[in-house]
């Protein structure tokens, strides 16, 4: 009998509903394989499918926010064959006094924060793709967004491997201009199982 | 005329003396490639590196903990081909309530916090590989290594980017039966100038 290879979105998909854990109506655990446990196998399917979808652009430079997106943003970078800027969540006394910041809501916590980006890695001109690991709100991305905004820099792009489609920030971010692709949406939580679009 | 084709070590060593900023005596930054912006050739270089040394054992997953040491966990895992789990610094309701945990004390902010790692990812037997960015009092190593003891699992072997051989960490750790392996050791930052040993 012929095996045949699932495809990476094939995967990412399959990782998502048989690893995927619903809590309530709106949280979804994908800590096995994307943020907190790494899977760097499926990191890899995930940074060739934002790659089918992005290599055609000139990237200078991919962005991701402190902490879930890092090693997302990494492993792709290996296929764009560029540099990350993580944007910073604390301050810390390695990181540079003349920052880019970006205001960021957090509605679990019910106040705003700040994420940074060191001036000096981020130049007027450069072509940037944001990758992060879950849209629900948008507002990570609208942060990062400001970010580029202020450096004169230029957005060329945004992915996330899950959009909540059921939480506003896909159209939030839409109706800003900043469309966002999702590798996969899911549709609702209810009852504790996983519906994707 | 020849070029000659730098080793991976060589890289490593040359991007931090080039690139590392000196701030006092104590602080080496080398936020161009390894903290915030990420040079994913050279993480590739440490991968390479890291699997050199402790590729022959027989490792089930790398553990590193929030946030500078996920990026280098991430692709150095692509070499071991096992996942990575890294420890959490906040608690959030992504991370399950059932957890192990490590104390860390902070010099800088002079006081402790727990890291984080949730039970179902990490069972009694595992072999874990530590990997971090720095080395410089040992606490991240120190908090790391009482997860995996709690769990009853076993740390073969622990490995940093840059020791700070000026700081007691390393003989702190070696003292507790933890050698680790420093790809770069930082011998002094005097004068805003960094030697390695």
């Amino acid at each position: 009998m012929a095996v045949t290879e699932l495809s990476d979105l094939e995967l990412v998909k399959q990782a998502v509903l048989s690893q995927g854990r619903v809590i309530g109506n709106d949280i979804l655990k994908v800590d096995s394989f994307l943020n907190h446990q790494l899977d760097v196998d499926l990191l890899n399917a995930i940074g060739r499918i934002f790659h089918e979808k992005f290599g055609h652009l000139a990237i200078d430079k991919i962005m991701t926010a402190e902490v879930s997106g890092i090693a997302i943003a990494a492993i792709a970078a290996q296929y764009f064959k560029v540099p990350v800027i993580f944007a910073k969540k604390t301050l810390s006394k390695n990181l540079d006094p003349d920052t880019w910041e970006g205001t960021v809501y957090s509605y679990t916590k019910k106040q705003t924060y700040q994420i940074r980006v060191a001036k000096r890695y981020l130049t007027p001109g450069e072509k940037v793709l944001i990758l992060d690991d879950f849209l629900a709100n948008g507002e990570a991305i609208k942060g990062m967004k400001q970010i580029i905004d202020d450096a004169k820099a230029e957005m060329v792009g945004s992915g996330v491997v899950i959009e909540k489609s059921f939480q506003p920030g896909a159209s939030l971010l839409q109706h800003l201009g900043i469309p966002v692709y999702p590798i996969i949406q899911v549709e609702s939580l209810d009852n504790e199982s996983i519906s994707l679009k």
